[in-house]
């Protein structure tokens, strides 16, 4: 049995984009939980690794355990009650492989997940701690929210997610182009290895895109233009970009 | 002319909320520039207040011009380019305001905004900012993001703000009932005085709403559970809370 469950969002990389709680709280934990999600994702485990350090230092005993992430079935079809299937699936082996460390941890060990931006914002840990509870009996679960990619290409470009009076849409590439009407309001695309929004650039020319990868790390860059005058050079500079970091992570907003 | 103006978001209060580059900015900027919106809104500009002095103390000189807020017009029509409008001439009476003051400033004077939550989520500082801008020339601008009252209602209620492969779709009160339908996804409503959801009830008895006001402050108050179920008591504790504080700030998800 475990006391308390940390789910701390830590931002995108920078440490000024953590909090003073969230530096508390990861001041407070024992054993972080890290999912190892293969070579690709390895700069991402590195940046937690170095904020820990940076923050926690030596003023705590701590131990950082990667579990390796199980194989994910492929989820390329757009039907999305399968794709939400084959998500519940393969949490149900990252829960397996999280139960099977926390059985062996100390009743009272203070248990924590680092979750990259907010934990509010497109990412499985509370799900996945929900069904931990399920299988290692009760404990309490502490959030602490962080900075989110959004808010960070917000900030950068100088812009509020809104206009007036009106609403922000947040989506996935994988629904935009179904989903997309220009009332929706200001739309913020997540979660898109593709640049979708080059589907709409033939119905909607005069959309506005503000476009940022890397945001809060060192590679950040920043776009932003009418979409039909820069889409082409943006898709290339995508590119580019993950042949030579290996990977790339981006957001954009799209507004009428 | 000024070099550097400052958009700080600082959260709702709770200095825990704060980030270290919003603190490092905080004791960077040499007067803060703030709206004083009378005696119903004190409490946020005394909330202020407090973070400064906790998080500046003495490191640093700094002033607090507090600059009347001009009488903002009637907007309670539901007409949307009105309310455009009304709130634009509204902007324009602040911004005068504004650059008076920074008239008198120093040349190389660090000016500072202070943005309750996260500037990018219905937060019109940065709208001015750009409007000051062509008023008192040209000046640097740094956004530095904070911890929204969205991002808080999620972690306290410990819940992600979408479900697996949907959309967050955030709006206002004056826009929920027109707007809603379940396919928007998860949708987070803001800027509601009057819990509009209440006007839903009828159509999506099953909603699940999970609502905060307060967030981040001494005063946090949580509710969830069906919408037909709980509306008729958060409507009387609202109601309440109003009386007893003088203002209530709240935020809710409505969940398919
Ligand atoms: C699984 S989601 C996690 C989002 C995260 N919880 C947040 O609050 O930002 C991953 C997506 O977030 C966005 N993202 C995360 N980090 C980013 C970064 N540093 N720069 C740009 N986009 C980023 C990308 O759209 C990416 O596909
Ligand atoms: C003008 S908007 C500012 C939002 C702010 N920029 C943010 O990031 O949260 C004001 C609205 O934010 C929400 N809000 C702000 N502070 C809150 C709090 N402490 N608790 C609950 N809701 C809050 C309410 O919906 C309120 O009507």
């Amino acid at each position: 049995m475990v006391s308390t469950v940390w789910v701390i969002g830590i931002g995108t990389g920078d440490p000024g984009l953590v909090t003073y709680e969230a530096a508390e709280a990861l001041r407070t934990v024992d054993v972080f939980l890290v999912a190892d999600k293969g070579e690709v994702k390895h700069d991402l485990v590195e940046a937690r690794r170095a904020l820990c350090e940076h923050f926690i230092g030596d003023t705590h005993p701590y131990r950082f355990v990667e579990v390796p992430d199980p194989q994910r079935g492929p989820d390329a079809e757009r039907d999305t009650s399968a794709y939400g299937a084959g998500v519940r699936d393969w949490h149900g082996a990252r829960v397996r492989a999280y139960a099977e460390i926390i059985d062996d941890l100390p009743a009272d060990a203070q248990i924590g997940f680092l979750v990259w931006g907010d934990p509010a914002f497109y990412d499985s840990t509370l799900r996945i701690v929900d069904r931990l509870r399920a299988e290692c009996g009760p404990f309490e679960v502490r959030v602490i929210p962080g900075i989110s990619a959004p808010q960070l290409l917000a900030a950068r470009h100088a812009i509020p997610l809104n206009r007036i009076g009106t609403s922000i849409h947040i989506t996935t590439g994988r629904r935009l182009v179904e989903e997309y009407v220009p009332d929706l309001g200001d739309v913020v695309v997540m979660l898109d290895g593709y640049l979708t929004c080059r589907e709409l650039v033939e119905r909607y020319p005069d959309l506005t895109i503000y476009w940022g990868a890397y945001l809060g790390g060192p590679h950040e860059v920043l776009r932003s233009g009418r979409l039909a005058d820069v889409i082409d050079d943006l898709v290339e500079l995508r590119g580019r970009l993950r042949e030579e970091h290996g990977w790339v992570m981006d957001t954009y907003l799209l507004r009428p």
